[in-house]
């Protein structure tokens, strides 16, 4: 599931006057397969449906899936009954779930069902959010942006885009945002209204909406009830929502037509090439590397005793996680048959733009520009890599902070980097001398990053030499004399330092401060330079997308914005493992998976599950896979069918997946839905859940 | 499993003296992992078994485990009850289990179980051998190879090898065979006692040994009772064998160690890297795509109709399956870091060699001359390519034997090629006078060539031209008229063609035999060289082989020779598809993995065991994975552990232990067993088998 993925949202709201709908139905021209299938409800590729499905949704069709889909904080929901009943991920709800245990209940290990509308629960900080409507504001937008210069035009375009939203949202009820689509091709402006009395009314146990935790996440097969449902209230009453998605009495079927109606969070299918490449040559394998120095720490930690697992083991599984995803997202950069098709789009591209005198003008240049920024980076990266504080090290990153603290103190606000401007200085001083730091991870991260220099640096450089030279030029050494030595390892000590004037740290003998000060001129330098070349190479990325719209217009879905989409896709099984994954998985799979691991955890069933096994039907299915083209944010998505009844729950996407972020492939990505029916079976025989799949049902 | 993996096995027998056995339990020095871990019994790795696993089986346990063990056809096998009975896979003993059947009963289908020895059926062709003694016959062999010439040295050898397998063989009941390990480099003498009267005693239906057919074959997660339980009889009676194998009660455990004993058929980790590139750079990639051309032809019949799969759906699967299998061993030979160990362990051989005088005058130039033989395969290979007869038509190839058969019957018997000695000739045109070629796949097949030949042949190639003139230049068109007007089509044409003259056939001018006539001579001067460079290939690898012996003794196990070994390993899961190969699967997952595709064939239960579900406990482990070192001719070894018990049956590989051939790595290639608890589970409750149950069980 997309658990590390959740999208973090900062909603950007507005009032004033609201606009009319707009919805385009015209059909988009030609359809490029690596950009995905992540549409617009305004531009709705309906001759590709047509002619790959003998598909054609009329306006009704649209318009009500798309007032049945709701966006909720990081995720996706819809409603699924007429008393305003929201079906999403149990991930996406647990904020709810577990606000709504008590002492002597604790939602997230035992599942909850609300027995009636009045066990109800409400949620303090769950939203739903409904796509009123869409109108494309590009015009107003760029006519706002008259100045000279490109600064002056930022902050013009910020201007006009507020005053766009704040005349739009003319209630509390409304949501208003301008939408930044081909980075800054087109704007369109996003109405939704907007619901904050929603109830939580069934989840199930952690273990089961996780099952197979972290080593499964990102896989298929899977057997995962990832279910949250919940209710929109107004009034104190249950919503009546003039739209909401019917039940499919079957579910999934094989091959059958399915979309996906969500809000997928963030894709990377406009970099150039030169962009891709940068991400799999040097900042992939960097994180990679960090990764595997931070495993290479928390695995021992984790295995040597029973505390250190309690204490390190969900580190180690977060690590492995991002690992697994950071090397699923390079996979398809390394995959040569992919990035050919990458390549051939962009000369096609640069040839439209070359072919018009006016574009290749504007954009012409952009492609060298950024080019030459990411080989300056490939050079700075490995420069950058070793003097970046921290390595893991909470007491290194520290340092670093507090020898930073005066001069950022004497600075102008606006002058200061982000981290030290208002608050924020004395905030991080707070937390640096309340924190209680863990000395046993400390000293091996330590010892990590002395290591990691040892093999980047040359053997004269200072900075080394004077790391090494607290151990007689051995990291581990030097990393427990360190420790012995630096006042940092003390609470007492970490509040004088951090009250220290900037003389007094200017002759500091603490180890740590004293590399630190070595550490931060050179280190400031390099960051500076690479700011700069991000910032040209965000430049150039914005004309690029400029230029794609240009060129391509809608036909080309634009990337995830955490705005709905609605995605094609057919519910199909794929080659895997030397075999054939099948289209869908059920409850016995589940039951097997578990007793293949003799019951251990993330493996093991809750007691629920144990008991009730032969109460349920265990052919029926819980898991099912689709060529739908989704992401982070798309979490809690309902797949619907051509007659838009609800035939499962989006929750994640197989390994195979991942490195769909830049190109879609639908060989062997598949997304990864709880199945209709085992949410119906689940209910009704183990969770006393007769009321809530009535009302699914429509009984 | 192993199906297309059985090992083709003709039996090299003899009589008169047997020789005392000489089990050598010195342990072998060293641990080179690449080259595996099937032990031959004259070679325990005791200190590399104490070192890794504290344990050291002594003589009486090497021996009682040898005596238990059996060769079967093709297969391996084991005694499991004091009164002779004999566990193999299902697939070992289908011939026998076929050949029981019965007009009204087809045992494939319905599985058979016999409920008292009077029902246990004779199988025709079965026999079952039992290691009895090894002797080393190294110092023997070599003295009798005294003649100056190699080839002289080949007669002396095959003649002195008779004689000691003449006089070993003293009565009907024992086999003497001497067997060639490290090509030469070492010989032994194997004495087996040879049992004929065997009856096949329980066969489950041939859906469930094979659950997953060919796309799950090769694979794990796996869920398949790959069995047949047969006994051994001696003068009418069930034999009371002194050694077999207890029953485990718990079967096999996570994490335990475990042994395979069984006659692994063939290896090739001997191979020099020069061979190894060359399999993996002209030969599997030309074989793959062969595979791929008929594929491209059956699919598209398979597909066309219910008819077409009847046809022509299991040679889909018979191709798919080959190239399963191919492209596993090649995907050892692509891996970088697998072929970086190959040539660490052949840069310190060769300086082994090269340190010792006498050993590089013996063997210092061998390397050489096969990479010198190898690279000119290399350049010989893509002519061959287009030449070869066949290419999938079966028209062509016989038009190719027509037209060659009348100067062969014009050569002394011995000068002939191969394929028409003795009375192969008239068998030949026996054949192609009375066979019915499928005109379809013809004319697709031939098109497949004449587009190979097009891709492969420069456009101004005789051959080529001439064949697509028949189509004014389209390969399509030129296979439909040849196909209209070679006389090779219909029974009398073929008739009349293989009794035409030599010189009728000079002048013919049927398309196929003007072709054939055309490619006879470049073809047979290619196949010529390259049999001369196979020789040389094969000298010199022999020679290899013995150099490796003399470097390094048994320490390394041999390459596979089809005779009893003994591999060592661990019962663990592995890391696969993102997450976690468990260690074992359940029968939950056989009915999981049946549900999931609707119960649609391969996945489709025995009747038997969807009316028996009920009466199974379903977490009940069915397959299960370990680290032993099996290839073919394994299927039907017995998993022992480490008291002698029986906790499993050898019956298939995942999908990562194909490369396995090559080089052994275990990081996550596994062998794949029927669990013992399994087969008692399945035996109770439904086949009727409490009868055999209790044998097995010792009750």
């Amino acid at each position: 599931m997309f658990r590390k993925l959740i999208f973090a949202f900062s909603l950007v709201a507005g009032s004033l006057a609201a606009q009319p709908a707009t919805g385009n139905l015209q059909p988009a021209a030609g359809f490029i397969k690596e950009f995905g299938t992540m549409w617009t409800f305004d531009a709705p590729p309906l001759a590709y449906w047509k002619a790959r499905y003998d598909f054609v949704p009329d306006k009704q069709w649209l318009d009500h899936v798309r007032l049945s889909a709701l966006r909720i904080p990081g995720c996706s929901a819809s409603f699924v009954s007429a008393s305003g009943l929201v079906m999403t991920n149990h991930h996406c709800g647990r904020d709810c779930t577990a606000e709504s245990s008590s002492a002597d209940s604790n939602y997230i290990q035992t599942g909850f069902a609300a027995a009636s509308l009045a066990d109800e629960k409400k949620c303090s900080n769950m939203w739903a959010d409904q796509l009123q409507s869409i109108q494309d504001v590009t015009a107003r937008v760029q006519k706002a942006m008259d100045a000279k210069t490109a600064s002056a035009q930022v902050l013009q375009r910020a201007a006009e885009i507020d005053r766009i939203q704040k005349e739009c949202a003319t209630d509390a009820a409304t949501i208003c945002e301008v939408v930044t689509f081909y980075q800054g091709g087109m704007y369109s402006l996003y109405k939704y209204h907007h619901w904050t009395d929603v109830r939580l009314v069934m989840a199930p146990e952690g273990d089961i909406a996780f099952f197979g935790g972290d080593p499964d996440n990102f896989t298929y097969p899977r057997y995962d009830l990832d279910l949250t449902l919940l209710r929109v209230y107004e009034n104190g009453q249950p919503l009546k929502p003039r739209d909401y998605l019917k039940w499919s009495p079957s579910g999934a079927a094989e091959g059958e037509l399915v979309f996906v109606t969500g809000n997928p969070a963030s894709t990377g299918r406009l970099l150039t090439l030169a962009q891709m490449e940068y991400l799999r040559d040097v900042d992939y394998p960097d994180r990679l590397a960090g990764y595997e120095r931070m495993l290479d720490i928390y695995r021992p930690l984790a295995a040597a005793s029973p505390e250190g697992a309690r204490a390190y083991q969900n580190l180690v599984f977060t690590y492995e996680n991002s690992k697994k995803a950071v090397t699923g997202y390079r996979a398809g950069l390394l995959d040569s048959s992919i990035m050919a098709r990458k390549r051939a789009f962009e000369r096609d591209f640069r040839r439209r733009i070359d072919a018009d005198e006016a574009l290749r003008a504007k954009y012409g240049g952009t492609w060298g520009a950024i080019d030459a920024a990411v080989r300056e980076q490939k050079i700075l990266a490995p420069q950058l890599l070793w003097p970046s504080f921290g390595g893991g090290s909470k007491l290194l990153g520290w340092a670093g902070n507090i020898v930073r603290i005066p001069a950022q103190l004497g600075l102008p606000d606006s002058m200061r980097l982000a981290e030290y401007r208002g608050n924020a200085s004395a905030t991080l001083k707070q937390t640096i001398a309340t924190a209680s730091p863990d000395t046993s991870f400390e000293r091996l991260a330590l010892a990590a990053t002395f290591n990691a220099w040892k093999k980047a640096l040359p053997a004269a450089n200072p900075i080394l030499q004077a790391a090494l030279a607290y151990g007689n030029g051995n990291a581990d050494s030097a990393a427990a004399v360190i420790m012995r030595q630096t006042a940092l390892a003390t609470p007492e000590g970490r509040r004088s330092l951090v009250n220290a004037s900037a003389a007094a740290l200017a002759v500091s003998k603490d180890p740590l401060i004293r590399l630190a000060r070595m550490i931060e001129p050179a280190n400031r330098r390099l960051l500076d330079r690479n700011a700069k070349l991000d910032a040209t190479i965000s430049a150039n990325a914005a004309l690029i997308g400029q230029a794609i719209f240009a060129a391509y217009g809608t036909s080309l879905p634009p990337d995830a914005t955490f705005t709905l989409r609605i995605s094609d896709g057919v519910v199909a099984g794929y080659p895997y493992n030397g075999t054939i994954a099948p289209y869908k998985t059920t409850f016995h799979g589940m039951y097997d998976r578990s007793a293949s691991f003799d019951d251990k955890p993330p493996f093991k069933l809750p007691q629920r599950w144990v008991d009730g096994k032969d109460r349920l039907d265990l052919s029926t299915p819980i898991n099912f896979v689709s060529t739908n083209d989704i992401i982070g944010g798309n979490s809690g998505s309902p797949v619907i069918n051509r007659y838009g009844e609800v035939v499962g729950l989006i929750f994640d996407g197989n390994i195979e997946m991942l490195p769909n972020r830049f190109i879609f492939t639908d060989a062997v990505s598949r997304s990864v839905s709880v199945h209709s029916r085992g949410i119906i079976e689940a209910l009704r025989k183990l969770y006393n859940g007769d009321r809530i799949a009535n009302e699914l049902e429509g009984r």
